[in-house]
């Protein structure tokens, strides 16, 4: 069981809060033999820290990860995987516990703190504590390690949609997506956003978006139906990030509108002697199981639930309140949601990879 | 791990194949002490029976349930659990595997017969094997045991869209559900949906769809951060259903299109003394722990990937062929996908809820 | 969680009850393209049969395995495995729950009886329900399949203790064990035992004994520390048999005796140019990872808790009572679970050599 | 799957190497509103911790604990449980990674060196690296917040054997077990045991071990069959602590020598209206669940593999070679084995405490 943890053969176990000395995660089950550096995976929290547009949280943190466990550090400062846990470890520095004091009995709207009261009958409150976002630095961290588990596999990830305003699928350049601070793939919908947000962030409101990742390279033949399929368990990760409502595999929700002959993939063998499909509706998945196309998945994340609006709430001794939410916030949190989306994919391909495969009998036979 | 099982503490197995002997589910977990009757369980086997309009596949199955344990039998015929796992059994009487016989070599599009070739090298062609919806009434069997479990939650589920054609919510009548043979709470949209479906049929194509499930009188509380969430949970059970391409909870991919103000749900002291909530956009979950509110999920369903039109594909041997699937199908599968959601909903919520509660703690301090 | 299933990547789970209709045992993640009959799991079942001599239960019980998913049927009457659930059903036959009437309020010492009703507040007094040692037909079962996953591997074991009565190992002799009523591997303390049990048996008494088990040709590197280490888990599966006590991998507690000088498996590189180990103290197993050498346990199951002689005890309702247990039961359960105890290493292997090699990976590479 | 994680609803992982910068543990599920201080952990990993007699190695650790998350600090210094991950890190100071360069590629007899090199293909030679009895002080960590869970459990472990000197169960005092340097109840063996161990010592040589551990004051209904009996998981993991080579309960291997009259506990109803057993020969476990009787276990420690005497092995180019293992080692690893089966038993009887009684449940209803 596993209230913290996810993956079966790449296991993530993460744990931490906002505002404790750090937060982590152990990464058990990477194969031994997989040489990286820290910048390897610093990279891909760097994607995700906040404080490096208007856009995000004004949050400073250098989220600088460590590597405690599960390497052999290597003379040119290269890490080389033993196959053991891989415990890494992210200090938390700009802590303003200050800015919740006066949350610590009331409950946000659409924030966790109701739930967690009832649940726990305790709750950090301090910057949400365990149920803010500040946790998926971890996620980005272990998502740093699943890369490295699959060869030739490539997984990036874009926001298509903020409020209504989507992008055009026609201009997609997964280049320019690094150009702007939204990982828009489309560069005429930058200037629209902008302007848009521009006036959500004033207005100290939030919006909600969509977030599209893909991966590419996937060998055919990952996922294991019927509990295990891939896709469920995509969707299980994804659902699982904070603020995200809906997911959706291939053309989703999409597929409910169509005729079986527009949405089956029909098939060709290619020039090359091999299988090809001749679109790629099914997102990459049939039956539960990777066809070899790319893996395309989608996930709606609500509005940020703080905004200086003033809401009506309770508090804890349950009295009625007002609330407007104080501190550091992002106008919209599914921007930074894009690097968290990878992650998140990264893992769920690296543990159906290992299923697959073993954990070590491959490397064994090299 | 779990490729044919899910839950934690109430764990569900199943096994079989649309054209062998029989198949089936192993609840374990259920705790002992409640009385039940084998019409408790075949009520909802019933309601996915096939053949029951000319709007869902012909195939004559009478899906009758068997219980080959953890019960003890009462003099009255009912049954009470002990504890022990409830082995649920379903035979398989109307297989007309001839129908197959020409597709043992041929990769249906949109199926799972390419992808499984492709992992296991061996594929039980008959019906599409393990991967065929026949394997749902093991689903449903065991959703009539967690439902069970929870005291006070009414678990139902409703059709809510058939291509574009979706019901109006202002008709919504739970009442309304069992007149028709869609599953439709707007009884407006029946004669829509049978005429566009008839023509459907007609044409020998198929037609996606969207099922939305409801959960009332869940206790807050169930789900456990931060990666056993009860959305997540839920969104990996919906996902796994045959079909399923996007799974949203609440308002769902349409929180990507409002601001923090609209989205999040204000609350207030009730007149009762309760904390209320002034909405349900959240769809009863918060930070992945259920509020009290009505659950509220959805998913959409692909349209049936059988059908009768000829489609381009390949066979096993590498050979560009063209297929027209035979045989009995759903022209709109989500009709039937109805009460396997509402069984996927029922079995998450009683894992939660024997997670929060306990096995067997509870019931010893009676 | 698993109350019921044991293994993660081969994973069975049991069901049924000593008096219900049926108990059988569903194997998960077996590898595709297994060929096998269903004498191939028959002669375990065999092994394990009551009935065969004076010195077991006279219960009268066919045990006939049934295969009702998970394997393509071929023309020659055997079966290939598909990569789906194996579902193994035997169905019981010979129950006289009468015999029971009595013992259904009363606490039969040393049985489960007591701990059953303290945790679920109900029991199904039939034969002990599902604490019986009938459930074990089901592992054995399971075990059928377990040994084809893993070629090369010759699982075998033998009884080498009743009572204070010790095999001699200098007569160890495989071929023996077929020979007499309790799979003894030395012919010279047949007699002994027969005797000492016909005692035993006439006075309506019962004793303990120690089973040994035996896994040759498996290969090095299975096991995955350090919390799944492989004889953790075959520990684990021993101790789960009923009546068991104790389990111990190479000298076991017989290690604790002696200095590092004599422990310790020295090496040499053997005239093959392969690792040789000159002794093998350590069971095959060193840091939970198995090391090449033959795989060595043993286990002590404790004197049947069914006797003549009044014991006693309470009832249900907290009166002071005196049992003595009717009905037919075995003078000494260690015989029987022999191939109990082979089953259980079968599955502990079978599930890590999957671990280290991957479900499928293989098949395909082929 | 858990290669590095055990228990279910108590869910503990450890990471770190001997001779990494640290090592710990996540410990998920632990219940919310527990109040400790650092002491109350630290007290054990002192218990633990090297060089405190000259009869353990003279590796000098402070094994000073940091709870990293998980709990909210109070004004008093104490921590309050919250229900999220308890992080619990131990930095490693006293490394002298020198010693091992000469073992870098040669494996010591009796260690897993050759065995996680066949499995992995690259080793932490450092001290053992992940498999080095280090590893149990994360055990030890965890262990201390397993106690916390179980109000009214007593938790005491003690020596009973050395080589072939055992115990006088007669003189059994728990109170003396703090008295002397082996965590002995038996004052008259002191001298006995420190005359034989520091002839080991000496010698450069070592022996193995008998540890007991016993929980008094378990409720009765914890554990449960088939597959997850208290009896089982407790096995599982007294076995998964380095150089344990066997693990009894109750009389354990001595039930296989007597009779059924003899061994199965007999009942009263007690002076209080509470069932008594008579006796404890089933160690307070029948068919997997908890009796109320004092669980007893025991477990064998083999002989420090590390022994000056030179020793045949190979290397890792397949060459033969004599080692003769240098460094810093205990003579006798059964001592500091005592604190690590407390802590494993602790972590057994705590996840099916909360099995039993869910995670939170109980705490809402207060």
């Amino acid at each position: 069981m596993s209230h913290n943890s996810f993956g079966h053969l790449f296991r993530v176990t993460t744990w931490g809060e906002s505002h404790g000395p750090a937060l982590g995660a152990v990464v058990d089950g990477c194969p031994p033999g997989l040489r990286f550096t820290l910048e390897d995976i610093q990279v891909w929290l760097d994607k995700r820290k906040p404080g490096q547009s208007r856009f995000v949280t004004q949050r400073r943190e250098d989220d600088l990860v460590k590597v405690l466990s599960g390497v052999m550090p290597q003379e040119d400062g290269s890490m080389i995987t033993t196959g053991t846990p891989i415990s890494l470890m992210i200090e938390n520095t700009d802590q303003r516990s200050k800015d919740y004091g006066e949350i610590a009995h009331q409950y946000r709207p659409g924030h966790a703190d109701y739930t967690y009261d009832v649940k726990y009958g305790i709750r950090d409150y301090r910057g949400g504590g365990r149920s803010s976002a500040r946790e998926t630095a971890a996620r980005v961290a272990a998502g740093g390690i699943a890369r490295l588990v699959m060869p030739g596999v490539t997984i990036r990830g874009a926001l298509v949609q903020i409020g209504t305003h989507k992008i055009d699928r026609n201009n997609w350049d997964w280049a320019e997506v690094g150009n702007n601070p939204f990982f828009a793939p489309d560069p005429k919908i930058v200037p629209v956003w902008e302007e848009y947000l521009d006036g959500i962030r004033k207005a100290g409101s939030s919006v909600g978006a969509v977030v599209e990742v893909v991966a590419e390279g996937v060998p055919a033949g990952l996922g294991a139906p019927i509990y295990a399929k891939l896709d469920q368990d995509i969707a299980s990760l994804l659902m699982s990030i904070n603020a995200v409502k809906g997911v959706e595999i291939g053309n989703g929700f999409g597929a409910a509108e169509i005729t079986g002959e527009e949405n089956a993939d029909q098939m060709r063998m290619g020039n090359d002697g091999k299988p090809l499909f001749l679109s790629n509706h099914a997102g990459g998945i049939l039956g539960g199981i990777s066809t070899g196309e790319p893996i395309v998945a989608r996930f709606a994340i609500k509005p940020t639930s703080s905004i200086l609006t003033e809401r009506q709430s309770i508090d804890a001794e349950g009295r009625n309140v007002d609330i407007r939410t104080k501190g550091r916030h992002d106008p919209c949190v599914g921007i930074r949601a894009v690097p968290v989306g990878e992650a998140m994919l990264a893992c769920a391909l690296a543990d159906h990879y290992l299923r697959d495969r073993g954990q070590t009998g491959r490397q064994r036979e090299r």
